[in-house]
């Protein structure tokens, strides 16, 4: 097991009975899943998924993986597979289609839906092929075969992709609910088929490979949220992402047995869970919804919001409950439940949620102190069955940062896989299978692309510093008129400071330095814009730096005149 | 129990036989804990503590309560008692102390020593006043009268306040481990003591009243600490409080023990445990200790780095060492433990270190995989002790947000305190206790006051919001001149465009939108600098909208000439 070299250089050209293996998103980060796989000229897609930014990526939307590396070869890709519909596998086609439209999308029903629902939004119409657990079908040198695996949505398939280099199995996300509510288990018995005929390569979930144990089984959480139906005296209020419709399927089924109405509040909450009841993946009691418009006719005490939310997003209907910025005015009557995860970065909004909600006397019942999630990934007991069964000659931790590729990595080292045969790798490296060993040959390039407003790819990390630098300490301009040919200063300086903090009447001050300083370079004969406004630059930067201790942002402009 | 209503007004006057407690810093948030007592004219205040920035507040430095309360009042002040020496309960202190430098500090050794080490840095030389657990002496109106309590720091305080108005314990920040390093246990005796003479208001640390049972002892991660040293093959380095001084101690002793020898890194470490020896509440083995510019003699298996970086602070050495940006360079024989806590909002932070440190292939050991950290804070158990020990008439929750004061409140009314005599305050309310009864009557100011580089309350709260919007969009500037007389444009436009994200060739097409815009203006008699300014702003910020659907702040400057 060796660490990457970021130093690696472009790869070498693929043996022609080879493999090759580039995930261009999704290893060293939780989200944008996307790997490339490449046999004898052609490609093959497993997943195109968005990541969402952190605080790191202030005003990002979404960042997406760099396509560069099949860009001029979108016309070999046989077909994009989706193992499952979320955000983090399937957020990223949309962009990928507006670059090729006609690359067949591979998935199960459920997963279909949800992409095309998507893509409408987008005005796309894809070309869509079906498929279920059992299916086997060839894409050009691709011998596919899907299995069904469980996860936090219905639906979801892991892939084994046959090519003449080897059997590799991408085990997509999956876990192993032994219990799960719709009876679809993970399909062990197709994973030790496979194991018996020899996995050259196995892929498989990191997330939860940090995690001892076993995920205990989604229905785990119906106890909860009975405790809560029956205790609540007012409005319950649930919060959970709006693909999980097992989730939503037990709070129907405990509003249905209590005799309240659910009233689904915010547009995805109310595509998905449309799409999911239309598909028959979520059986909706006789009557029971309402529309947001009727909850005022109904006592408290009869009501369910099933809302988003869940991670603090500041726009969505909990948050502004919270802030009591919202029609919807919580009080000391209100049960709120967050039943979700909460994924990192977000702690601190959910906690400003939990306390906006308490503070106005809500009873708040969440993972803190409740069980109310469960995971969607296989913790380590569960990988260590996959890896006894599979008993795969190489394995590549996929779908995780750092820690939790190396903490699966150790998982297959514990269950005998040698360490020459555990691929580390990181987005971008180059993976070959040949001759039944994999390894790390190069790299190509696959960083952030970041989504903003209508813009893909133009904001750049230089923009991000810009944005880091002013939402700390706000910016100066200051703008002069000089003569063109003295570099005489007749007009100005105006001085702006926004976020930096500094009064206005301050600037007085440093208005005089500036003045001597122009004065002195028209002495000198200096007259370039570029020189006149490196010598205001220097001036108020070391003034505020004395004065304040800050560093804001300084623009100066001269403009000739 | 009832929610305080925001709306409250300035308080009543105080009845001369009545106890006002304000306080101006520590409900409904972790940090800047400060209370102030008032009684027969005179002021107390326990505790002047800062609150770390959340990224809501971008560039801030600390934040401390607002004195305004007391700022006219400042000679009415007998004293400050410090409970301990953590920052945020004396962070405050050299800022009060500017407005008035002769105020008492009162203290036990090791807090004094810490606030005395403090404040030579601020060059101000406090006038101090020494206590311990088991003195009792009077400040003015207030006989005051000290206990021990055992915390994550050595030498806490809990303090009994006792005026004609009535007995009021006052617990800081406390847990009850009873097999303490230091066998310095929490009084519950005198606790007891005082529950018999009548305690007429609790106020209790509410950090943990969400956390069920009871935290394990410190001593608990001697054997985390053991294991780490006995496995290391290479160098061990320990990230943790600089104040924590039992934790230091316990990994001075495993050092001991292997015969390593230990360096302290970072300038607050070296100078607390500094302090902490010279007091004795550290032990250093003879000879154990190593300057860093003798790290490289040593081979790594002799070696022990303890520091701070613990919370993932960015410019910490720790956060260095992970992104390969330091003299120490990780390896894959490195063993790397975060002794400490992960504070609430540095979860992304402290999750980036480990995956750096994980990526140079050391091995990170940190509270989700081992116990490395035991809580300072009382949990739910040991808060009902305290409760069932003193029976209080009255109960105030303090230090915590909302949901730790709620959580602590009904600890109260499950112990049998009656709801209408437990005050759930926030910053700001004024409770009086009068003929036996703890009432909210009022409100003052008490919002946050920002430390940022060397001004204090001068970044306003339109400046941080600036700040966030530069931060998220960036900014568009648009400089032109105008003839005074005629508002004809005359230079310009030059725009210039910072973290926006737009390409400066992409202007070329608002340009001519401007000098339009502004040639029909002439022509309409409008030469106004603020008017031509709005009609520039609602042109490019139109057109930005319109082409890149982002909102960046527009600074238009029009200048005369």
């Amino acid at each position: 097991m060796t660490h990457p070299h970021p130093e690696l250089s472009s790869p070498p050209a693929l043996p022609q009975d080879g493999l090759r293996v580039v995930a261009l998103g999704g290893l060293g980060e939780i989200g944008r899943n996307m790997t490339v796989f490449e046999f004898g000229g052609r490609l093959l897609i497993v997943d195109c998924g968005v990541l969402f930014p952190e605080e790191e990526q202030p005003g990002i939307d979404l960042i997406l993986p760099d396509f560069d590396y099949i860009r001029d070869r979108l016309d070999d890709v046989e077909a994009v597979v989706l193992t499952h519909g979320h955000e983090d596998h399937i957020g990223g086609v949309p962009f990928l289609l507006r670059e090729r439209p006609d690359i067949p999308l591979v998935g199960s029903r459920l997963t279909l839906a949800l992409i095309e629902a998507k893509l409408t939004e987008h005005r796309i119409r894809p070309v869509t092929i079906g498929v279920a657990e059992g299916d086997r079908r060839p894409f050009g040198p691709f011998d596919l075969e899907f299995l069904s695996v469980n996860h936090s949505i219905p639906d979801a398939l892991a892939v084994a992709v046959r090519t003449p280099a080897g059997l590799v199995l991408h085990t997509g996300d999956f876990k192993m609910d032994q219990l799960p509510l719709d009876g679809r288990l993970t399909d062990l018995g197709g994973f030790a088929r496979l194991g018996a005929e020899g996995i050259d390569l196995l892929m498989a979930d990191s997330t939860n490979a940090e995690v001892p144990g076993f995920v205990t089984s989604e229905r785990e959480i119906g106890p909860v949220i009975d405790e809560v139906f029956r205790t609540a005296d007012g409005r319950i209020i649930v919060a959970c992402f709006a693909s999980h419709i097992h989730r939503v399927q037990q709070v129907l089924d405990a509003a249905n047995d209590s005799g309240r109405k659910v009233c689904f509040v915010g547009r995805s909450m109310v595509r998905n869970m449309g799409v999911a009841r239309e598909l028959g993946y979520l059986k909706v009691p006789e009557g029971i919804l309402i529309e947001q418009r009727q909850i005022d006719d109904l006592p408290p005490d009869r009501l369910v919001l099933v809302c988003t939310g869940s991670q603090g997003e500041p726009m969505s209907a909990l948050s502004r409950m919270a802030n009591r910025d919202h029609q919807i005015r919580i009080t000391d009557r209100d049960t709120v439940m967050l039943a979700s995860s909460l994924i990192p970065g977000n702690e601190t909004a959910v906690n400003r949620v939990i306390n906006g909600l308490t503070r106005w006397g809500a009873r708040v019942v969440h993972k803190g102190n409740a069980l109310v999630h469960v995971s969607g990934h296989a913790a380590a007991g569960e990988l260590l069955y996959v890896l006894n069964l599979t008993r795969p000659s190489n394995y590549m931790p996929i779908h995780g940062e750092w820690r939790h590729l190396k903490a699966n990595a150790r998982l297959a080292e514990l269950t005998g896989v040698p360490a020459e045969n555990i691929v580390l790798a990181e987005d971008g490296l180059v993976v070959d299978l040949v001759g039944g060993q994999a390894s790390i040959v190069g790299a190509v390039q696959a960083g952030y692309v970041y989504v903003d407003g209508l813009s893909v790819g133009e904001i750049t990390e230089t923009s991000l510093k810009d944005r880091r630098i002013l939402g700390e300490e706000g910016f100066v301009s200051i703008v002069v008129g000089v003569d063109a040919a003295s570099g005489k200063l007749v007009a100005g300086p105006e001085i702006h400071a926004r976020g930096a903090g500094i009064p206005d009447e301050d600037f007085d001050e440093v208005m005089n330095r500036i003045e001597t300083v122009l004065r002195e370079a028209a002495a000198d004969g200096v007259n370039e814009p570029a020189q006149l406004g490196q010598l205001i630059r220097r001036t108020v930067g070391r003034w505020v730096n004395e004065n304040y201790r800050r560093r804001p942002m300084i623009v100066p402009v001269v403009v000739e005149v």
